[in-house]
């Protein structure tokens, strides 16, 4: 699809059919093409009216007579096929298709939408839309869209693009607010034959994106979605996503707005992870994240060295490192000395920096302040908080001069600077002119979104290698499956999982009380006995469950009370007797399959912790034993694995290991496999068994 | 003091003292005073300099020979006091100390502070300062203030006042950016004199005011901060604070530069919640709140209706109002009747509502639906998505009349209308013009922090009143005292528990093995058994705790075994025999004396919860049942409570009652407790019972 996007971003000339005074979108896309200097010719086309926006019409498209690269269609929905069919005879090849009506509202509009696309892909057309306002091009300035672009149209390294028309606007006003320029922004509309991950695909191949920014209601196509963020990982370019869609409600609403499915939050944020896509919160954290990583690229690590001239601002910016996970260490020892040299005497000297309000007599201070702490050899990355000047002063030399020198010292220091402003005020037009001429950098808007900015910024460093990796080939299906809908309870998931290698409580399968007593001296008291039937699944149900059995009496009595209760349910089945364990800390690992992602593993605390908190961490398969430990460190009650009130610390890399274990099994039962739970899986010190285990097939 | 901050804050003529071409604050304070029309006059006082910034300068305040109503010191900082004897001598009442070098630099600074303040009280001076940059009051448009102010300086109802000099400059910047106009700014400096507490008094009765936002580092003076709090909050004033200080680092930093204890965030969080004070986390929200708070003033409750003309905006809305506990009910029956007659045939009615694109043909469509939504019965207050215009249109009448008309329906909705813009930009110059023209009101600077604000608003709105209360009168002290660093183990502490009503666990002190085994007979078996010594802390940390005792042989040896622990550390003691109890769901109910806020509760849930998770809820003594029964329902365990994993659900009332009764205690006990702890209390179902409990004098 690039080398046919390629054509449709591209256009030397561009017919606007349907075009009328009376439509405020007809008016608005033939205003950008002319006041954003489109350079090529446009075409107004218009069956009934001699002059449309104060230019003469075509009739027809047949009636151009010359070349068109791109036609925008503003007909009614049942108009739209007959001018894609006009124009494929002329031999027209791409299409923006703004007219709505079509599988956005229902069955009948889905049809007409399914006509477009079987026409338009049997005459090898390229449509964008229908139910779209267009893109903007505007490294290319050709702005076929149909909403108000405001002057100035800032070109610039950002790629955007968006599953929500109103929002585009919103996006673009906010982006020139933070003087973000843009390579090339999409409206996709109903997404009908050119997709999200089309356009992101083009804009990884596009030399003049270096950043790729997101507005999603959903991942239609998870699997396209993985394979492009892996290409634009390994090129560097970095994918950033506000994903709407976090609580119950908007999920219902986006539903009705897209039909498509929206998949559960937790499921994203673990596959975002996997692919390296920063997820951001808000439209504005989505911008200055874009535009920070385009303008500092990948950062070393998260040690900052923070300069202001303000204590109360070092102050916020320290809270917020700490909420980021950033860390502001002390300066080396020569840093101190050299600061000391240059900051008034009532300055105290650390990290964060204040180097005081005398910047108002001294202009050149913070500039020397920020050289001494680039250069400090414990710090990844500098925090420089510097606002741009918002009014033209009567004499400007002197703030050009200042600002030159500063964005001097940023280009030569050691480590990248990132610019903060204290709030987030837009980028005037002085300030934009300052940033022009002296080639100071981009300024991440207030402290609060700059240090989100910041965090998103070091986060995505660390991980795009791995996000870049291909997924290797998965590991070789076991030859055993089961029929559909079937559950394959303790005893048989368990003789699974230890025929892989997984480590699992001794047990043995008994018929009859004297057989369970037998098995139960040869372990050793006391014991649990569990019943065991095909297709029981959540055997505490019926207390099918008996723990801490001390003889064998006890052991013949449960033998006999869950056989009962096996029976009264019309199951036929015995039990199984294991040693019962004592101690430890109690895990659930589960592997679900995800109908958009695939296998998903969560990993949580058992008991109180996963019931009462929902303490787990969600990760795509397949998982790496240290994915398996990051996914440890996240969980809230880690710490009772470390060896918190008391208890034994687990031996977390063998823990990790039986986990991965876990996860590849899951990934070698085969497409059939519906879900894999272990549930306990016990670990005390080094060693870890699983003592329980439930299979659901498809 | 309130009476001579009018003085101080309305001054008819102003001298600045120190003023000279060479420094920038005092150009700033000449140019401010001058470009922002300050009625009053203005005098220059330079001894060496016969022109100052254009103007003739008097060489001495003696020299003016007329009345001086502020004086603004600039001097080097052992000139200021000399300044104030000849400006007392004079009769000058008021004064604004720009001049740093004073208690912020160290104990010679702090000297010479001293001196002033000592001066000052002696001849009845007000001083603001010194080390701070002055104020603005805006509605006099009297503005000493050593910083430039950009134009216009916009008058209105957010009083500020910040512990921050170089942040003062931010927030007027974003001030403006939003529209948000000021009454008075005030940088405090280092509050020799005139305190924080001082200058947010004045402002709860300045009439010009109507919400009060603060920047703290610390809170110096807790009880006054507590009245002037509770004086707002029966004004109807709300009071917002950015408090920063919330990392282990910027406590750290606050201390370095302001020689103030900042004390432990979470107890800040609950003496705000106490006191009804706002407490943001950025500057933006700081004042998008304040703005907001001033603008609609008491939402009746959590229930909003959308209206927008987006679906993605829609669906940001639904996530962030989830993450505020805000609700998003169903549109009554009619609404939805009403609603489908006005918005396009493709539109989904629900809400939240987006009305569509239509919006760009039919510019009345949103008014429209606003009408509606905000008559509608079940709602509390409508959020309207709508931008502000940013650019002038060629002809701007149309503009003006939809924002005239939505204006209208705005005044006379049944329910506030809190207006959003999509994305936080600036209110250009246009987009003012067009709020002074039609009365558009308010409009929270985005999606993002205008939600904040929204759930901010709504959760002051209804703790205003509780916060306005003065405490009554605390309890009657209980004659029982104790020695100087005492503390009371288990068996004291649990004798003074019990005598004022909270139920303890039965227990006997025993002196001999057999007079345990005794005691646990009539309890019956199983017991536990407790070291019991003068001055022993935690029993556990020497094996001094031993749980479920079967039989006599067992509690005879655990006597003979605790003992002799104690005798190991050179304590003499015995035992304490209870009953074992079991199940139910274990608290740890604490109180302890903070240095600033005094007695303070923590309610945690035991065990893991606590110690792993940090589970738990701080509150203000004295505490009601209600703010108990709040406190259980903010822990993350608190689903344990309620019945959570087939356990008993806990009498909420009953378990509140007995924490209640637990922090009245803690005030009887007097001004020398320095904690009481109770660990654990257990509930199970309508049981409550403290097991153990410690108390700790000063």
């Amino acid at each position: 699809m690039t080398g046919s996007l390629r054509e449709l971003f591209r256009p030397e000339s561009i017919a606007l059919v349907g075009a009328t005074d009376k439509s405020g979108w007809s008016l608005s896309t033939f205003d950008n093409l002319r006041n954003h200097l489109f350079a090529g010719k446009v075409y107004l086309v218009n069956p009934r009216t001699e002059v449309v926006h104060g230019e003469a019409a075509y009739r027809s498209l047949s009636e151009i007579g010359e070349p068109v690269d791109l036609v925008y269609v503003m007909v009614p929905t049942t108009a739209v096929l007959p001018v894609l069919r006009e124009g494929a005879g002329l031999g027209i090849r791409n299409y923006v298709v703004l007219t709505a009506g079509f599988g956005e509202t229902g069955p009948e509009g889905k049809r007409l939408e399914d006509e477009i696309v079987a026409f338009a892909r049997e005459h090898g057309l390229t449509v964008l839309g229908p139910n779209g306002n267009g893109y903007i091009n505007a490294a290319g300035r050709t702005t076929p869209y149909g909403l108000p672009i405001p002057a100035p149209l800032l070109a610039g390294p950002v790629g955007v693009v968006l599953q929500s028309g109103a929002l585009a606007s919103s996006v673009l006003s906010f982006a020139q607010a933070r003087n973000v320029g843009l390579s090339l922004l999409t409206s996709m509309g109903n997404e009908a034959m050119v997709s999200v991950t089309d356009v992101m695909s083009y804009l990884v191949d596009d030399p003049d994106t270096s950043v790729i920014a997101l507005f999603l209601e959903s991942v239609r196509h998870p699997e396209e979605f993985a394979r492009v963020c892996r290409r634009a990982a390994r090129a560097g370019k970095p994918v950033v996503a506000l994903k709407i869609g976090v609580s119950a409600l908007a999920s219902h609403t986006a539903q009705a707005h897209t039909g498509a499915l929206v998949g559960d939050d937790r499921v994203i944020d673990a596959a975002f992870r996997r692919l390296g896509v920063v997820r951001v919160h808000s439209l504005e954290d989505l911008i200055i994240t874009a535009g920070l990583l385009a303008s500092v690229g990948r950062v070393g690590g998260p040690r900052l060295g923070v300069v202001t001239p303000s204590g109360g601002a070092s102050e916020i910016i320290a809270d917020r490192a700490e909420q980021e996970g950033l860390e502001l260490p002390a300066f080396a020892p020569e840093t101190v000395q050299r600061l000391a040299a240059i900051v008034p005497d009532f300055a105290t000297v650390q990290n964060p920096l204040d180097v005081t309000g005398y910047v108002v007599v001294d202009r050149t201070l913070l500039g020397r302040a920020l050289e001494v702490v680039a250069a400090d050899p414990g710090i990844d990355a500098v925090v420089l908080l510097n606002d741009l000047p918002r009014v033209q002063p009567a004499d400007p030399s002197v703030t050009l001069q200042i600002a030159g020198a500063t964005a001097e010292r940023i280009r030569s220091a050691r480590v990248p600077v990132v610019v903060v402003s204290n709030v987030l005020t837009d980028v005037t037009e002085f300030g934009r002119y300052v940033q022009a001429q002296t080639g100071f950098p981009y300024v991440a808007g207030g402290i609060e979104h700059g240090m989100t900015a910041i965090g998103h910024v070091v986060r995505w460093s660390a991980g795009v290698e791995a996000a870049g990796a291909e997924p290797g080939a998965p590991p070789p299906a076991l030859p055993a499956t089961a029929g559909a809908g079937e559950v394959w309870a303790e005893h048989r998931a368990s003789a699974v999982l230890a025929s892989s290698g997984v480590p699992v409580v001794p047990s043995q399968r008994v018929s009859g009380a004297e057989e369970a007593a037998a098995a139960a001296g040869r372990f050793g008291y006391p014991v649990v006995l569990k019943a065991a039937a095909e297709g029981l699944g959540h055997k505490s149900d019926i207390g099918g469950v008996r723990l801490g059995l001390g003889g064998p009496e006890e052991v013949r009595s449960a033998y006999r009370e869950v056989t009962a209760a096996l029976a009264a349910r019309g199951l036929s089945g015995d039990a199984v007797v294991q040693p019962q364990r004592r101690g430890g800390v109690e895990l659930l690992v589960g592997v679900v399959r995800d109908p958009s992602w695939g296998l998903t593993m969560a990993i949580a605390l058992g008991g109180v912790w996963v019931e009462v908190l929902g303490d787990s961490a969600l990760r795509l398969l397949p998982v790496t034993s240290d994915d398996v430990r990051e996914a440890l460190a996240d969980l809230r009650g880690y710490r009772l694995l470390t060896g918190a009130r008391g208890t034994e610390p687990a031996d977390l890399g063998r823990l990790a290991e039986v986990i991965a274990g876990i996860g590849e099994l899951a990934q070698r039962l085969g497409p059939d496999l519906a879900a894999l739970e272990v549930n306990p899986l016990l670990v005390r010190g080094a060693e870890v068994e699983a003592l329980d285990a439930l299979i659901t097939w498809r």
